[in-house]
């Protein structure tokens, strides 16, 4: 007599990965039962666009929001629950443990098929006076909500930034539009470490030409506090006073759940999925900031947590779930972001990944412009790339220009991808006009510098 | 006793091809002895730049020209001689007839390897009233400071571009910021042949936006003239008031002096090279607008007479030149142009194109968001593509949109040189950061389009 009892897929986490699975599953499978679980307010946002929202080019925080819980459950029927944090994962009753924080009850709810989604968490170092106030990371949107309010107190005029990677990068370009004072303290001697030292060089000038401070090669000892608010940062050789500090230091796969449950880890510390996102546990899923993936250069394993990536490993683990077949290939590293008037982007591998991985290697640089010189506006753009001795593969490359610049790594993205030789790119026919390029792109200027050298 | 004699290498033209292939040779070879003849007065000039010439965002025509013959002479030593028209190639012989024009002499100049880059010249249509005053082709710098002459006069108000490909767009754009009124005739039913009728229609919007008034679908009958000076074109339906005509009905190769000379031709009608830029005739080289390449997608012969590919072709033809071995593998059909706002920019196949070549294929259509929905700026870029229906073969695509949206057409031309299948490409690890894309790049959202097609 019984209706056929529906399959249920819960998804615990309600960002990129987990609703882009949610949803996709949902396209493949009307008749799935859908429940989400996100432990925080918002579902599907955008953290990536949270540094724009502090600079204020960005309005409501709400802006930041693809789709809420209403949207969800309207438009897609997908059961997305806020507020619920997944304390338990119970592989043997094929359930989870769920607190509703709100009313602070927990519950067990039971699945057919899991996605873990959980993410990743910025690091913050267990240093004397971290928990004073003023120190943020950046992460969730109430992040973002909580640093537009530390800034725009009276009292806030200088900032301090730990870490030079993309989130130290971003947020000293919003805090110096903000007026503040910025200084960024970097442990190593170079900022963006995912660049050579030669091309990073070239960014530590554009940020200093923009007017923040660097101190390059400086650790963190402490946190100084004046009651409980921050009020300095002190270094491995200066104090610097400080009545904001944003840590940019890095970010930690949130794996606690997966781990306590016996969900296998990769050699990254990250959950260790295969192409379709499946972990090692049958009828279990995971996608996004919490999972390892294929390099596909070095075909090592990698934790890249990146919004672009975790939509694309959220969509084909919806797929899978949603009974078809789709396959995540890996990444190639890419990278881009804005600083001021700069664009910074990289893909593949650098010169020191290559010399890490001991791949015997050449490297090319040069400066060249990125509009015909006779075209108003444009400018120099700084490429980089690495090639391979002996086999000629192409390795990667970087990419440091005026607007329109970076995204020319597409193009060595691309050939990462097919697995192209240098002398097969020498000839690109690439697109060509004097107001978006010179007859030689710069990508091809440097890939003939480089065959030079093979 | 007597010094080895220097070989002698002969360039005819003096423009992209002819001095890239020279100045390749040079570096090659130091001893080699180059003598170069161009029949006008500039050398290594840009006659891509002459619409933002005419439309005075260059300032002096001379800006336009790469190196001059002097530079060829004292940096480069070759003596590139202008004003030097060569009227016969006598193989047998091995040598050329020139005439200096201004000293209206002409002398016989032998070579050891000879090199063809005549170039291509605008087709003037045998219309009546064609020789009325008025009337303008844009291909050499003296056209250029002609039109703006031209344009510059008080009289002149009304502009009538006739043909709706890339020189009739550029030189709208450029001519109503010079206040005419700016109509455009084409004879076929759309704007812009190489794209097909849905985007073409998109451009004609824009164009039309722009102020720009289209007869499509109209031939040119006859050009009306006031004295000798134009007053209107004629076309099949009405008859418009012209000061001024700009022609932008294509070019034709510059095949005569190869043709008399016995050197083969192609299907197209240009000159037939291999990939080395070798003619059939043993010592006798040709490159740029006056050969034919392979399109890499179709495999068939095409003249595509554009700078990027007449510089590539001249760089592979000095290396041979030069002793060393270098191979232009084809084009892949890509181009792009900038009208007002919009870029529009096009590789591969299109559908029409792939419907001709009898390819069983599938097509995708988006618009979709260059950068992330909540960064400001930005806009809708539409893109198209095409793919083998069997093979899954990636075949070309066509993208309009804002600044941004058409350099990344390189990313569809990179995988077309690697020949890579709609199903690698889905997961493309291209560049994210909110002020340059959105998490999934258009580019990726019209491939999973057509994906799901095929």
């Amino acid at each position: 007599m019984g209706a056929k009892l529906r399959e249920r897929l819960v998804v615990i986490g309600g960002d990129a990965a987990g609703m882009s699975a949610a949803s996709q599953a949902r396209r493949m499978q009307p008749d799935l039962k859908i429940t989400v679980f996100e432990r925080g307010f918002y579902t599907s946002y955008g953290a990536c666009g949270l540094p724009y929202y502090v600079e204020g080019l960005i309005k409501e925080i709400e802006d930041l929001v693809a789709r809420t819980p209403e949207v969800f459950r309207q438009k897609y029927d997908i059961d997305a629950r806020v507020f619920h944090e997944v304390e338990n994962i119970d592989l043997n009753r094929r359930a989870i443990r769920v607190r509703n924080i709100k009313e602070n009850k927990t519950f067990w709810e039971e699945f057919d098929k899991l996605l873990i989604a959980t993410g990743a968490s910025p690091i913050r170092p267990k240093l004397p006076g971290i928990d004073a106030q003023g120190i943020f990371s950046l992460s969730i949107l109430p992040d973002g909500l909580a640093i537009r309010q530390a800034v725009q107190e009276k009292s806030t005029h200088r900032a301090v930034i730990v870490g030079g990677g993309y989130v130290g990068l971003e947020m000293a370009e919003a805090l110096l539009a903000r007026g503040l004072e910025v200084s960024l303290v970097e442990l190593l001697p170079q900022v963006m470490s995912t660049l050579d030292e030669d091309m990073a060089e070239l960014i530590a000038h554009t940020l200093r030409e923009m007017g923040v401070t660097l101190y390059l090669g400086e650790g963190v000892e402490r946190f100084e506090a004046s009651g409980n608010r921050v009020s300095g940062v002190k270094t491995s050789k200066r104090l610097l006073p400080a009545d904001l500090v944003i840590l940019g230091i890095g970010i930690r796969p949130n794996i606690a759940l997966a781990k306590e449950a016996g969900i296998p880890l990769g050699e990254t510390g990250a959950i260790a999925v295969d192409n379709h996102m499946r972990t090692h546990v049958p009828g279990v899923w995971a996608a996004g900031d919490c999972v390892e993936c294929t390099h596909l250069v070095s075909g090592r394993k990698v934790f890249i947590a990146l919004g672009t990536v975790a939509n694309k490993q959220g969509r084909v683990a919806g797929i899978n779930l949603g009974g078809g077949d789709a396959q995540f290939p890996g990444v190639v590293g890419t990278a881009i972001a804005k600083v001021g008037e700069t664009e910074v982007a990289r893909t593949g591998l650098s010169a020191r990944e290559a010399e890490t991985l001991r791949i015997d290697h050449v490297t090319a640089f040069v400066k060249a412009r990125t509009r015909a010189k006779y075209y108003p506006g444009g400018g120099s753009a700084a490429v980089k790339v690495v090639a391979e001795k002996n086999t000629s593969r192409f390795l990667g490359g970087q990419i440091i220009g005026p607007p329109g610049a970076g995204k020319r790594i597409d193009i060595f993205a691309t050939a990462l991808h097919a697995g192209m030789k240098v002398p097969e790119m020498l000839y690109l026919d690439l697109a060509y006009a004097p107001p978006v390029s010179p007859v030689w792109d710069p990508v091809l200027i440097v890939l003939r510098q480089v065959a030079g050298k093979l």
